[in-house]
Parts: C-alpha cells; sequence; structure tokens
C-alpha cells in the first residue's frame, strides 16, 4: 500500500516550487510549508486546532517519544503506562530508567478505576507521577479503543492529579468502524496532553515524519533537545506536498477500504480455525489483533514454530515492562495479502492446536505413569 | 550550489528501483544500498577501509555527535576540544555537563604541546579524560587544517593516554589547494577513533544524512541509542542512487570549483578593505575564514552593525566553551555570489574602520579632558 508513484510527483513538484528550501537546513520545530499543511489535516480530521507554535515536527513518532521522555522524565521516576503497550516505549521508558507501574486495558479501554487506585497508593507513598503514556486509538498492540467516556474520566484523573498525558495517536485516521472519538488533547482544557502522531501508517514509515502538538512552552523546550536541527528538509517538502494537494486524504480512503477487508478476512480466519480456548480482540481499526492463547500454549515457541512456515507473529513479552504476555501473541493485518492472512492464521492454528495436543498427552503420560 | 535537478533525477530513479524498500522501516544503522555506496565513496576518496558494521547512517553528523556523546560522556567527565569549534559541538557538550578543557589551534592545528601539558595536568589530578573532539580538515570556524605531522602526534598522545577520538570530518572533500592528507581514522591501529561525516556539504543539509565510522561495538552501541529507528529511508535511497550513479563524485568536483573562487575573491577583498590591525585565517579548503579585529573592536558590535547593512556573520563566542573570541568574527563564503562577498566584506571594514575611528577621537577625548 505504498504511494509510489505519487511520492515520485510530489517529489517532483516540491522540488520544483521549493527545491533551494527542500535542500537546505530548516527550522528545528520543523518546515513552515509542512506544519501548515499538517495543522489543516488536524484541524480537519482530528479536530484539533492548534497553530505552528503548539507544533513540532520529528523523526517518527519514536523521535517525539524519545524528546517527550527526556524532558519529563529522570531516572526513578514514575511513569504510567498501559500494558501491554507500543514496544519502543517499553524499550524508551526502560532506556530513560523510569520506574514504570503498569495499568490493565479493558474492552472499554484504560482501566481507570486501577488508575485511581494506583495513584492513590503512590500518593500515599508520596510519589509523583511524570507522565501518562496512552494510546487511545486502537492501541498497539491491543487493538482496542478507549471510550469517549473513559476519555473523559482519564484527563478529569490526570487533572486532578496533575500528571501530563502523553497521547499516542498513531492510527486515528485508519478507523474502519464506528465514529472517530475526540482525542484527548482536545478535550482537554488545561494544555497538560502532549499529542503525537506520524506520517508513517497513512504515507510511508521510509519518510520519518512524526509530529508532537502541545503547549508552547513545551513544543520549545523539545526542540532544545533536537540536537540534529530541524527534521530532514527534504522528505517534509515531499510530505507537505502531498498532504496539501489532497493526495493524503485520498490515500487516506483508500488505505481505509483495503486495512478494512484485511481486518476482516483475519477475524474469519481465527473464527474458522482458532481453537475455541483461545481468544482475540475485534479493532475498530489500526493494524493489530491480540491473540490469547489457550492456557499453557507458550507465545514464543508457537511464534518460532509459525516463523518456519514463514508466518510472523510478535510475542507478547516484549509488550510489557514487567514479565508478561507469554501466552499471548500481535497479530499484525497491515502488510500481508489476504491470501497470506488465510494460510497465516491456519498455520497459526494448526501449531497452537499441535502443542495443545502435545501438552495434553504428555499430561496423558504423566497420569498413566509412562 | 544545490544539486535540484539531480536529486529529482535521483529520486525517481530510486524510488523506481527500490520504492518499496525505500518508503519502509530500514535498518537501525541505515539503508544497506547507501551504505554499500557510501563505502565506497570513503575507500576511493578519504581512503578509508571499512565493512558495513563499522558505518552508521545519521541524521546529519549533528547526531553522530549528540550519539557519541552519550556513549562516552556522563555529566562532569573531562571532554578536550579544539577551541574554537564547531557551534553544536560546543552546545552538545555543554547539554551533556561535561567539564570541557579547550586547546587551541596555531597555523598547523590542535597545539600538540598545549595537549600534552593539559594531559599531564588531568593526571596528576586522577582525571581521566573521555573523549577528545577534533575538526582536522579546514576546521569550523578557524578554516585550519591540521599537519600530517601533528595528526600523528595527536594519534601517539591520545593512544598513550588511552583517549578516543572524535573525528569530526564534514569538509574532507572540499579541499581547494594542497593534497589531501589522511584522516586520523586511517592512520589508527588502535581502532581508538571515530570518524564523522555528512552529506550536508556535498549534497544538501535538508537531505539530513551524515555517517560515522568506528568499531562495530562503537557503533552498535550507538545504534542501541537510535530510538527513532533507521535514518530517513527515502532520503537514504535518493542520496544512494545519487552517490551510485556518480553524481555525487562530479557535484563535488563542481562545488570545489566553485568554493575555490569564493574563497579566492574573500581573501583578495578582506586584503583590499581591512585595515591592517585585522588579521585572518588562509583556508586550503571548507567554508570560513577566521577574523581577528583590531584590539578592542567588539565582534557582536560589528556583527550587528553589519547585520543592518545585510551582512551576516558570526561574534565568536558562540564557538568557544569559555566566554572567549570577543573580538573575533566567523566568516563563510559557501553561501554568497562573489559580488556579495566582495560588497560584504568591504561593509565589514567600513564598521571596523568606523569603531576604531570612534575609539580613537573617545581616546583622544579622555587625553584632552573633553
Amino acid at each position: 500500500m505504498l504511494p509510489k508513484d505519487s511520492v515520485i510527483d510530489a517529489t517532483r513538484d516540491a522540488l520544483a516550487k521549493e527545491g533551494e528550501w527542500a535542500l537546505q537546513y530548516g527550522p528545528t520545530t520543523g518546515d513552515p510549508r509542512l506544519k501548515e499543511a499538517l495543522l489543516e489535516k488536524l484541524k480537519r480530521d482530528q479536530g484539533i486546532d492548534a497553530g505552528p507554535e503548539n507544533l513540532l515536527i520529528s523523526a517518527g513518532a519514536s523521535q517525539a517519544v524519545a524528546l517527550a521522555t527526556e524532558i519529563f522524565v529522570e531516572p526513578g521516576d514514575v511513569v504510567i503506562s498501559e500494558a501491554p503497550t507500543w514496544a519502543g516505549a517499553v524499550r524508551r521508558f526502560n532506556h530513560a530508567g523510569a520506574k514504570v507501574v503498569e495499568i490493565d486495558v479493558e474492552r472499554q479501554g484504560l482501566d481507570t478505576k486501577q488508575l485511581e487506585r494506583v495513584l492513590r497508593e503512590l500518593r500515599a507513598k508520596d510519589q509523583r507521577v511524570k507522565l501518562l503514556y496512552l494510546i487511545p486509538n486502537f492501541q498497539n498492540p491491543l487493538g482496542v479503543t478507549t471510550t469517549l467516556e473513559r476519555r473523559k474520566r482519564i484527563l478529569e484523573i490526570s487533572n486532578r492529579y496533575n500528571i501530563p498525558i502523553l497521547e499516542d495517536d498513531a492510527y486515528y485516521d485508519l478507523r474502519y468502524d464506528g465514529e472517530f472519538l475526540p482525542t484527548l488533547y482536545s478535550l482537554d482544557q488545561t494544555g497538560s496532553v502532549l499529542y503525537m502522531g506520524t506520517y508513517s501508517k497513512i504515507m510511508a514509515a521510509g519518510i520519518r515524519l512524526g509530529w508532537a502538538v502541545a503547549d508552547p512552552e513545551i513544543i520549545n523546550r523539545m526542540a532544545g533537545l533536537k540536537f540534529e536541527g530541524g527534521t530532514n528538509m527534504f522528505a517534509s517538502q515531499v510530505a507537505a506536498e502531498w498532504t496539501a494537494n489532497g493526495t493524503l486524504e485520498s490515500h487516506i480512503d483508500v488505505l481505509r477500504g483495503h486495512y478494512r477487508k484485511s481486518r476482516d478476512t483475519m477475524l474469519s480466519a481465527l473464527k474458522a480455525h482458532m481453537p475455541k480456548d483461545a481468544h482475540w480482540t475485534r479493532p475498530d481499526g489500526g493494524f493489530f489483533i491480540w491473540l490469547t492463547l489457550p492456557k499453557g500454549i507458550q507465545a514464543r515457541e508457537v511464534a518460532a514454530a509459525a516463523a518456519d512456515e514463514g508466518v510472523i507473529v510478535s510475542p507478547g513479552p516484549g509488550f510489557y515492562y514487567s514479565n508478561r504476555g507469554r501466552e499471548e501473541i500481535r497479530l499484525s493485518y497491515a502488510f500481508p495479502t489476504e491470501h497470506e492472512i488465510e494460510y497465516g492464521i491456519e498455520t497459526l492454528a494448526t501449531i497452537v492446536k499441535d502443542k495443545m495436543k502435545q501438552k495434553s498427552s504428555k499430561r496423558l503420560g504423566r497420569k498413566q505413569g509412562t
């Protein structure tokens, strides 16, 4: 689904118009033309009303997370995160020496009761929480979306405890069912949300462009840590052209149609092939389905056996800060074709069933004393 | 001197050949095709014989400096640097909380006698030096090149004291006179040199591509800190195409001819217009001439007055870690046309002479008691 031809066109047009500029160093907070086009898109699609002083262009959302971590988190500081969550955030917060407290995610999103309990306990121990990291839409890796009610509840709680929120919204535009929900950033009245997005899922990961939207003071502090200077002006001009000339908008429509079908194919295949003791999430958007294996079946073993058959899945533990997720697997329908999805799920199901048989025959063996 | 048309061609060719790949995430140490093309260039031009395991692609040389600093320097650690030096390094080392010891640069390059004295003193105080930061070719901002003899001496000393060297060679290819000198990296036998270069000066700064060449262990540690993942694959594929198809080589030739003329124009203009109490360096390459103003003339005042006339120069203090350079100015002949260079130097000289007159009339006034 990579938009090769339209990127070639956009490069030609961008360099023809803005060549001298595209090939020079740029402002640390990002190319003004890209910022202008992106602010318009954020207003139209995300309902985010922000100005250039609120926006920082980064090398993918990854860099935005890294910069935000550098600003908010010192070694030993407490960070609260959904669990499981994006593996890149796990690596980043661990590297920063943060003490990460994991909160479970339910079908409606973050478990806000657990959040409140944890915050009360931390307050009793006089521990301040420096950051709350969330992926409200089609969470990576769960595929779960936090409901509007819970979003409001999260803001109410975080405001009460004065905790900045890092809202990672990499998948916002890739909704296949239901209504678009307002972002925490746009619901918030207090300037305590740092909103992040990326061109990786809606244009191309190789263009390495992401963004952070926040209070100007936060944006300036992040810019002060961007020692490599302005983010790739060449890629920025191409993305600006591609965004401003309407290609982004129509490409997102194409992606929605394509990925919706891929998701449906994967959900049907799971229903058709998986044993009844396995269960899985049903995402309204994004790339991922989270599969919980039957009790006692090890995700790493299943993933290794699947890889031998050319089927790539991600075992659960990489998505937790603690040593959990050993019977969980992340499935992605973003890259494979429909045929590959069907083959992949059928293969995976066969492996799972085989492991179950091995397990029950061992148990049987033990019972019979052989 | 930005190669707009050839970059459009390279983009079209790169995406036509490697589009799927160019628009995807890439390996953290860099796009293999770019690395291959660059290793060939480094061997041919820089005389650096290295493999892909020695090479990391970064977001400009700035990111390579930032990553190297993160690896080698903890707050309070001693770093040795030429002074004046690149303002980006000053900011980076200061941000890292390094205790920077400045070493003067003479006409032959780093003052190695001073270096030895400083190292003896630090050893006596039991202070270990964590990094030696150098720009051996056409140093930014001085324009001075470290001689071959001094390069060997620096290596001998740094090996004796077991100090890693960060060799910033952003201007290597832009030599206008004299012979190319071997890099510290290629002279070194001990694996203690981290060599850095950039596409910023030989292709375009907006492409944001630089590189580090070092021991695989160092490269892996730097890659481990690249939280934003592989450096821009889109820009990388374009640069790879541009490097592999011979455009880089011929573009460097064009740049050499162009910048040589610009440098000569600036040197002639300085000779024609500057008062005899001012003196300046005569670079064999690179972008910069370092101007020392007549005693008592303040660089910041001169720069502010020049800016009012549309002439942009950089006052000295930004290039020192300590509060020095107040009567020094960096001149760049990289961007202005020949006409602009002549106008700029004449304007600057007029301002300097005016300041001298004001000063001497004040002094005269004081002497006469008025």
